[in-house]
C-alpha cells in the first residue's frame, strides 16, 4: 500500500479547513480498506465540531473494521469538546494507523499514538511530515512556544516604498494582490494594526468573503480578531473598524483611560492593558503572548512603517509577505519599514520561501 | 519540413555569438537538404570575420545546391567588410531561404530578401520572429533609433536599499549574483559608471572571464567600452579602472580641462565632451547617442543612486536588472535610486520580463 498516496489525500482534505478550524489545527483523515479502497474521508471543519477521524469513521461505518486510517496529525487522546479520536479509531476496529506527524499539544503529544499501540493497533509515523507540519505551522508554533506565528504583510514598489511622502498609496498593487491579502486575512486568527494606520487610512481590516475567491459554506466563515495597538490611546471609537462586525481587541497602556465603547452585538470587544517598553511603547512580545493564550495560531500584521519596523526589530516576525508592484515611487516616498540599522553586520537576513506572480505583482514570502 | 525546428537550431547557433559579435548582430544559419538533413551550420563570431551564412555554406559545400537555408536575420545585401551573404546564398544554389526576421539596418532592410527573390529563390519570413528579435534587441534598437538599449543594474535589499548610510555595501548579494553581473557585462558593448562611484568604490568595471562561467575561445573575449561620466572632472586618472586593459571613454563637460592620461597600450582612450543640461549636468541622451554612433548595441549602467536616478528620470532606461538579496538594511540605508517624485501619478511603471533565483538572490528584469 502506498502510504504517501493516501496521506496526500488526507492532507488535501485537511487543507479545506484552512479558513475555519482555528484555534484547532487543520486535520484530514482517510480510511482505506485492505483492498486499497478509500471507504471514509473527513476533515475537521470548526472548533467544537467533530474531528476529522469522526467524519471519516462515520462514512466508513462497518468498513472501518480491519482498515487503515491515515491521519494528518496524531489523534487526540483527551476528552475535550469532543471524545478522544484515538478511542474512536480503536472502537471502530481499524488495525493500522498511519500518522503524518505528532501533535505538540501537551495534552496529546505522543499519548494518542501510545493509546493506539496499547490497543494493539499498528502505528506508522511519520509520513509526509513536512507537508503536515507546514499546514499547521502556526498551531505547531503556538503549541511549542505559546506564541502565534506572525506574518508581516507589506505592499511596496521596486524601490521599497509603500506610499508617497504625502501619504498617497492607493493603489500600489493590483486587484489580484488585494484579493490575495483577503485570503491571508481569512486564514489568520488575528490581524494586528496600529492606531496610526487606523487614523490615516481608516481601514475596515475585515475579511470580505466575496473578495477572497474562496468557496466555503456560509456557516464556516469567521472574522479574525482585529487587534488595534493604541499605546497612546488616540482612538475615539468612531473609527470604521469598530463599527464592523467581528471580535476586536484594543491594546492600550492604561485600561482605565479607555474611551472606546462598542456595541456588544457586533462581536466580542476587549480592552487589553499591556506592559510598556523602556521606550514607553506597548510591549509587542506581551501582546503576542496574550494572543497565544487566546488561541491565535496565525497572526497577520498589516500596519505602517513604524509599527512594522518595531515588530521586525523585536525579532517577532516569522514570515514576510511582500507584494512588489512593478513601479518606482522615488526616494522621497515612504520606506518599507522604519528600522534604524547602521552597519552591515546589523542587517536582518531571511530565507526565500515562495516567490510567484499574483496578477501583475510579485509576491515574495520569506522566513527567518 | 518543420521550419521552426531548424530555425530553433539556427537561433541556438546565433546565441553563441552573444559575447563577441558586437557591433554586429548575433546571427546563426543552418543549411538543410531536401531530405531534411542538416548539412551546414554556422554562426557569426566576430565583426570583420565571416557571417553565419558563409560558415554554414562552407560546411555544406556542394550539398547546399537545392537546399534550404535558415537564417536568424535577413541576409546582408551590401559590401561591407565581407561580401554580401545574399549573393553567397544565390551562388551556392540554395532554392529556399527561411528568414526569422528582417534587418532594420538601413543598408539591408528588405533588400536582402529582395535580392534572393529576384534570383528566383523562395523566401519565407518571418519564422520565430520574436525570439530572433529578442536575441538582438540592442542591435535592433540602435538600427531603429540610433540609440543603444540601456540596462540599469542594481543590487539591493528587500527594503530597496543598496548600501548602509556610511557607504558599506560589500556584499549585499551573493557570489552567483556577482558572477551573473559579469555575464551581463560580457554581453554589453559599454558599461557606464559615474565619477562618484569610481571615487567611492574604485571599481575595475572589467569583464573577468574566469568569473563569468562562460566557455569561449580566447580570441573572442573582449572588454566592453568603459564609460566614465565625470561632468565635474574630478578624476585624476590614477583610479584603478584607467590602469586596466580595455577601451575607456571619459565623458566630460570641458575636454580642454582634462587631466586624465592613459597608456595607449592599454586600449583606446577617448575624452568626449558633451553638452550640459540646464541643471549643469552632462546630457545623458547626447552621451547615449554618441555610444550609438560608436556601434554600441547594449549598454549597461552600473553606478550609484544619483546617476542611476538621472538615467531613469530622463526615460533612458529600457530594462531594469535588479538583484534582490533576502535581507533588510533599514530605513537609514541608501535608496535604490535618487528620484524625486511627489504624487502617485508620477510613478514610473514597468513590465515584468523575467524573475528567477540566482544563487541566494532574486533577479528581477523589468522593461518599460
Amino acid at each position: 500500500m502506498n502510504h504517501e498516496f493516501y496521506m496526500a489525500r488526507a492532507l488535501q482534505l485537511a487543507e479545506r479547513g484552512r479558513w475555519s478550524t482555528s484555534p484547532n489545527p487543520r486535520v484530514g483523515c482517510v480510511i482505506v480498506s485492505e483492498q486499497g479502497e478509500i471507504v471514509g474521508e473527513g476533515w475537521h471543519q470548526k472548533a467544537g465540531e467533530p474531528h476529522a477521524e469522526v467524519h471519516a469513521l462515520r462514512m466508513a461505518g462497518d468498513l472501518a473494521r480491519g482498515a487503515t486510517a491515515y491521519v494528518t496529525l496524531e489523534p487526540c487522546s483527551h476528552h475535550g469538546r469532543t471524545p478522544p479520536c484515538a478511542e474512536g479509531l480503536i472502537n471502530a476496529g481499524v488495525t493500522r494507523v498511519v500518522g503524518a506527524c505528532s501533535d505538540l499539544n501537551p495534552l496529546v503529544a505522543g499519548r494518542g499514538y501510545q493509546l493506539l499501540r496499547d490497543a494493539g493497533i499498528d502505528v506508522m509515523t511519520p509520513c509526509l511530515e513536512a507537508q503536515a507540519q507546514e499546514l499547521n505551522r502556526g498551531f505547531m508554533q503556538r503549541m511549542r512556544t505559546g506564541m502565534p506565528r506572525v506574518r508581516l504583510k507589506l505592499a511596496h514598489s521596486l524601490d521599497g516604498r509603500t506610499a508617497m511622502a504625502c501619504g498617497e498609496s492607493q493603489w500600489i498593487t493590483g486587484p489580484q494582490a488585494r484579493a490575495d491579502v483577503q485570503r491571508l486575512r481569512a486564514q489568520s486568527c488575528a490581524i494586528i494594526t496600529g492606531a496610526g494606520s487606523v487614523q490615516t487610512d481608516n481601514p475596515s481590516m475585515t475579511v470580505r468573503p466575496a473578495e477572497t475567491g474562496i468557496t466555503l459554506e456560509e456557516r464556516l466563515w469567521r472574522q479574525p480578531l482585529r487587534v488595534v495597538i493604541d499605546g497612546q490611546q488616540r482612538l475615539s471609537g468612531d473609527e470604521k473598524l469598530f463599527s464592523l462586525p467581528g471580535p476586536v481587541l484594543l491594546a492600550v497602556s492604561d485600561a482605565r483611560r479607555n474611551r472606546v465603547q462598542r456595541d456588544a452585538a457586533l462581536g466580542e470587544f476587549s480592552v487589553w492593558q499591556g506592559p510598556l517598553n523602556p521606550a514607553g511603547k506597548l510591549n509587542l512580545t506581551a501582546l503576542l503572548a496574550e494572543l497565544g493564550r487566546r488561541g491565535c495560531n496565525d497572526v497577520l500584521v498589516e500596519t505602517g512603517a513604524h509599527l512594522a519596523g518595531a515588530f521586525v526589530k523585536a525579532g517577532l516576525v516569522d514570515e514576510l509577505v511582500l507584494y512588489c508592484a512593478p513601479t518606482l515611487l522615488g526616494s522621497d516616498a515612504r520606506p518599507l519599514l522604519t528600522l534604524g540599522l547602521q552597519q552591515m553586520n546589523e542587517q536582518i537576513r531571511w530565507h526565500w520561501h515562495d516567490v510567484r506572480m499574483v496578477g501583475g505583482d510579485l509576491r515574495m514570502m520569506l522566513r527567518r
